[in-house]
C-alpha cells in the first residue's frame, strides 16, 4: 500500500509486481540473484551457473550444470542468413541498433517462436544467452572487415566470447575476470530495460520482441549506454591533471556525470567496488595503469565536488569502473553497451519467463498506467472543429 | 495523489505522467487528441492533418498542411538497402517481427539518429510516418512473391497505402473509409506499446530505439494483436448459426474473446462504433455482408452472455470492427495488426517527443519501479553459496 504522488516520479519507489529473482538493499548496497549475494556469487560461481540459477531458480548439481553448459556451448552459431544480413549491413551501424533488429528476426528461424509454452520459452532463453555473445562478436568482427572466428565449444561463455572479438584464446586470469564481469551484469531487478521486456511480455507478446524492446531501453545513456559514455569521459579528461577543471564545468552546468550516482544505490553499488578491484588487477598486469588511476581521481574527485556543492554523497555505479576493465581486455568503446547486453540478457529472460508464466493466473493486466491530461481542453465533446478558413 | 495498492494491477488507474495529447474519458465513452473529439476528426480531418494535430499540437492553417502532406508524401521511399533486406528475408516471417527489426535498421540511413534535438526527432517522426505504411505495404507484396508498388506522391496516405496493396486504384469512399481508420488508431494515451515507447525515451535512447520497442508491445495479442485474433475467431465460427456455441465454450473455459472489453471504457468505445458503420457500409457496397453481420451477431452474444452469466456489461473495442473492414479492402488478417502500426506510429512520436522535450526539464527520472522480494532469502548477506559436492 502505498500514499504518495505517483507522477514524474519515474516510478520510483511504486512497487509493480512480486518477484522471485532479484533483491536489492539500495541503502545497505546488497545485491541478491535468487537468495544469493552477489559477492558470493563473484567469487564462487561461473556466468553459465549464474544463469542456470536465475532460469531454473536454484543451484545446479554437477550433472545438471554439464548438460546446461553443453546446451549453451552447442547452440551458440547463428543462422547462415543473419551472418549473410550482418555481411549486408552498414559497416557504421551502432551495435545497439544492430541487436535489436537481428534479435526479431531470430523468431524468423525458431518454428515456436508464437507458441508461448513455459518449455518453449525457456529453450528460446537458452538460444539467446548463448547467441547473444556470437552476435556481438561477429558483428564486431564484420564491421572492422575482419574474418569471423567461429565459436569453440570447449570454451566457456566468457573465453569463448573474448576469443571471438579478439581472434586469440584470453588467458586464464582475463578469462576469469570476464567471467565476473559478466555474473555482476546479469540481472538488476525492475531497471529500465526489464521493465520494458516485462510490460512488452504482459501483452503475450513472443520472446524475441520482449528482448527487442528491453535492447532498446538499455542502449539509451541514462541505462545501459552510461558505459560508452563513460570511456568517452575518459578519453576526453585523458590525464588527471585535467579532471578538476573537467569535472568542475560539467558540475557548474548541471550536467550528469555518467556513471556515477545510481537509482537505486544509496551507497556504493556492490558491484562497482568488485570491478573497481578487477581494473586495478588489470592495470597491473597490462602495465597500462592510465584508466584504472584515472577513473579513481575522477570518482574522488566527484565524490569531494557532490559533497561540497550539495552535501550530498554520491558513489560509482556499475558503469564506472567497466570501461576500464573491458578496454583493457580489447573491446572497443562503441561495444561496451552490447557486453551489457550480452551478460543481462539472462536476467531480461528470467524475467520475461516470471511474467509470462508465475504471476497469478489468469495474469490480471497487462500494464497500462493513466496519464493526467493537461492538455487543451473544452469540455468532453471536444474543442470545435474550424474550418480552414477560419484558422490562423 | 494515490492510496491504494500498486502491485499486480498493470498500473491500472496509476498515473505517471501528465500529458497534453490525449484524454480519454473510459466511463462516458469519449476519447480527444489535442482537445479535438474523435468523432470530429473522423468526420472533418484526414490522417495526414491529424498527424499534424499530434505533432506541432494544433490545426494546420492550409499552408501548413500543404507543405506537411508534400513534406510526408516525398518520405516515402525505403532506402533501397532495406528493399534488399526485405527481399532476402524469409517469406514467412511475421509482418511484425520484420517491423520490429527493420524500424531499428533505418537508423543506420538516418545520420542525426543519435542527435537528440527536437528538431532532429519531430523530422525523424515524420520519415517514420511516412516510411512505416510503405515498409508494411512492401513486404506484404515481397512475401507474396509479387512486384513492389512504388508510391504515388500524388496520393493521400491512406489511398496510398491501398495502392501499394492492392496494386489497383481504390475508389474514393473506400479511401476515406480507410483513412477514417487510421484517425482512429492514431492515439490512445498510455496504453502499453506507448507507455513502452515512453520508457524506452526516457532512457535517451533514440527514436528509431523507442518505435521499435511500441512495434514489440504492439504485437502482443493482448494489444495489437487482437484485430488479427477476431478475424481467426470469424474464420473459425464462420456462420451465423454457429455463434452461440462457440462464444459459450469459449465463456465456460473462461478464455477472453478478442476485440470485446478494454482497460478503460466502461461503455461503448467510440472508436468501435465508428468502425461497426464503416464495416456496414461496407458489406453493402461489396455484397459481401457476412463478415458484417457475423461480428454483429458475435457481439449481441457475447454482450447477452456476459449479462446472463457475470451480471456486466461489455462492450466491442478497436479491434472489433476493424478486421471485417480491413479484408474487404484487401488486406490480409495477419496483416492486421501492421495496419495498426501504420496509423498509430503517429501517436507513438508525439508521446515519444513529449517524454523527451515536454517533461519538466531537467526530466526527473527513468521509469524504474520497485517490485516486492518474495523469492528464497538468507537474509541480507545472501544464502550461503554451498560447493557442488552438498547440492541435491
Amino acid at each position: 500500500m502505498i500514499t504518495q504522488e505517483t507522477k514524474d516520479i519515474g516510478l520510483r519507489g511504486i512497487p509493480v509486481a512480486d518477484t522471485k529473482i532479484c533483491d536489492i538493499d539500495g541503502e545497505k548496497g546488497k545485491l541478491i540473484y535468487r537468495g544469493f549475494g552477489i559477492d558470493e556469487l563473484a567469487k564462487y560461481s561461473t556466468f553459465e551457473e549464474t544463469v542456470y540459477l536465475l532460469l531454473y531458480e536454484k543451484l545446479p548439481t554437477r550433472e545438471d550444470l554439464e548438460i546446461f553448459r553443453h546446451e549453451l556451448a552447442s547452440q551458440r552459431k547463428l543462422p547462415t542468413g543473419i551472418i549473410r544480413h550482418l555481411k549486408k549491413r552498414k559497416k557504421s551501424a551502432n551495435p545497439m541498433d544492430v541487436l535489436q533488429s537481428v534479435i526479431p528476426m531470430l523468431a524468423d528461424f525458431d518454428t515456436e517462436a508464437g507458441a508461448g509454452t513455459k518449455d518453449a520459452v525457456i529453450r528460446q532463453s537458452l538460444r539467446l544467452v548463448s547467441r547473444m555473445s556470437t552476435l556481438v562478436a561477429y558483428w564486431d568482427r564484420i564491421r572492422k572487415d575482419l574474418e569471423i572466428i567461429k565459436p569453440d565449444e570447449s570454451l566457456g561463455h566468457a573465453a569463448n566470447f573474448l576469443y571471438m572479438i579478439n581472434a586469440e584464446l584470453p588467458d586464464e586470469k582475463t578469462s576469469k575476470e570476464f567471467d565476473i564481469c559478466l555474473i555482476l551484469h546479469a540481472e538488476h531487478s525492475f531497471n529500465a530495460s526489464t521493465f520494458a521486456a516485462r510490460v512488452v511480455a504482459s501483452t503475450r507478446a513472443h520472446m524475441y520482441a520482449c528482448v527487442g524492446a528491453a535492447l532498446a531501453a538499455l542502449s539509451g545513456e541514462l541505462h545501459g549506454g552510461a558505459n560508452t559514455q563513460v570511456m568517452k569521459m575518459l578519453f576526453e579528461i585523458d590525464n588527471i591533471d585535467n579532471v578538476e577543471k573537467w569535472i568542475g564545468s560539467k558540475l557548474d552546468a548541471n550536467e550528469l556525470i555518467m556513471g556515477m550516482g545510481h537509482a537505486v544505490y544509496k551507497t556504493m553499488d556492490p558491484r562497482a567496488k568488485i570491478l573497481s578491484q578487477i581494473s586495478e588487477n588489470l592495470a597491473k598486469r597490462t602495465g597500462i595503469s592510465k584508466w584504472y588511476e584515472l577513473s579513481r581521481s575522477i570518482e574522488t574527485t566527484v565524490r569531494q565536488e557532490f559533497k561540497t556543492r550539495k552535501g550530498k554523497d554520491i558513489y560509482p555505479n556499475v558503469d564506472f569502473y567497466s570501461p576500464s576493465v573491458y578496454y583493457l581486455m580489447g573491446i572497443d568503446p562503441d561495444l561496451f553497451t552490447s557486453i551489457f547486453a550480452v551478460s543481462r540478457i539472462s536476467g531480461w529472460c528470467a524475467h520475461i519467463i516470471e511474467e509470462k508464466f508465475a504471476q497469478a493466473q489468469p495474469k490480471p493486466a497487462l500494464y497500462r498506467p493513466e496519464a493526467d491530461y493537461i492538455g487543451n481542453y473544452c469540455g468532453l465533446e471536444g474543442c470545435k472543429y474550424v474550418s480552414m478558413e477560419e484558422r490562423n
